[in-house]
């Protein structure tokens, strides 16, 4: 399905900024990366480039909020530490063949727009808060305890970020293999274990296991 | 003691794009911070803009690297969890007292110029690698084995480069509370039991201890 020049432009946007920063980024070159008709940015965007920009941020956290459902469906064993390395193999890939080039369009939009430009940060805070709960709700989905589950959603996508910016400034994924390496066994740590599934009346004891005398269970059952 | 007009463009430099990205940073605006005389930029720096902002990334990574040793100082008890939460906590108070308003100047460099500019970008891994320097250093120095120090001051300071991201977006600071909490654990199981101390020839049991008998001893020693 083709995307509307309206899409379009708002995808170029991110992929610019991604590149080049927010200030980087010029108007033109959207349009023409996006190769949408002359004045369509004025017709589509009438907040003119602040709109833009904070459309691309919060594109950047929706995006990246659906990735998360799509690791989660790829992995054959889904635990924290499986996803959080997942997600940090995407950016490796990216980073080899890409030579290091494209960042994250949310993390740009903080560092150029939020001093002094609240829709920019207020579309940045949002893009961040989609993806913490996508990873959240991933998270609670293998048995992460709820205020858990969002705790390390945060360390997760904040860890991840910083490791961008090391791997972009080394030009190494170093730091992201770092990172996960370091996170996995915090994280699938966290996992509680899961309600032992309902048994059929009379089943008590696991198949090949033996069965305890009856006296030994009534004992039991009466502490 | 004053700063130079030399040292006070670099310190300028880095305020500036700390707040406003690099390509937000005028090149007057720097003389202007400064209070530089005209011209002196030419002069101190022949490579213009991307010289200054070079090292205005480099400053950043050596004023880093300085304030691990000043925290290290300031800890009653010195650990990885604790020097964490001191790196966190200047950042918590800059924020509340400046309103979110600057970030990190050598994330800004990375996410603004590595793409385009290959000296910008190695000043930034430079400024990392400086702050990775001193804190795998002060993680040695409470007995956090060598490679593992090196693992851990990249994870300190990629988590804390994205909760400084996350906490601008959302201007609040639980993502770096967040990562201190989560993170502490896992720094303060690094540390390996110190070596025990040096004790003089003849007193190899601790005092307190029953001293084993000779033909006991003298067996181990035989293995």
């Amino acid at each position: 399905m083709r995307r509307s020049p309206r899409e379009r432009m708002v995808f170029s946007a991110a992929q610019l900024i991604r590149r080049n920063g927010v200030a980087g980024t010029g108007m033109r070159e959207v349009v023409a990366h996006a190769d949408a008709p002359r004045g369509s940015l004025q017709h589509y965007f009438p907040g003119g480039k602040d709109q833009l920009v904070a459309e691309a941020a919060w594109w950047g956290g929706d995006y990246a909020a659906k990735r998360v459902d799509k690791f989660l469906a790829a992995l054959p064993e889904p635990t924290p530490g499986a996803l959080l390395a997942a997600m940090a193999g995407q950016w490796r890939e990216d980073f080899l063949s890409d030579e290091y080039r494209a960042g994250c369009p949310v993390a740009a939009s903080v560092v150029d727009c939020s001093a002094a430009n609240p829709t920019v940060r207020q579309a940045a805070s949002d893009a961040f808060a989609a993806w913490q709960d996508a990873v959240a709700t991933a998270l609670r989905g293998m048995h992460v305890p709820y205020r858990r589950a969002r705790s390390l959603a945060t360390l997760m996508i904040g860890a991840l970020e910083g490791a961008i910016l090391i791997a972009r400034a080394e030009r190494d994924p170093r730091a992201l293999d770092v990172t996960v390496r370091e996170l996995r066994p915090l994280l699938d740590a966290a996992v509680r274990n899961p309600p032992v599934p309902a048994r059929p009346a009379g089943a008590r004891v696991a198949p090949g296991r033996p069965r305890p005398a009856p006296s030994a269970a009534r004992t039991r059952s009466g502490r």
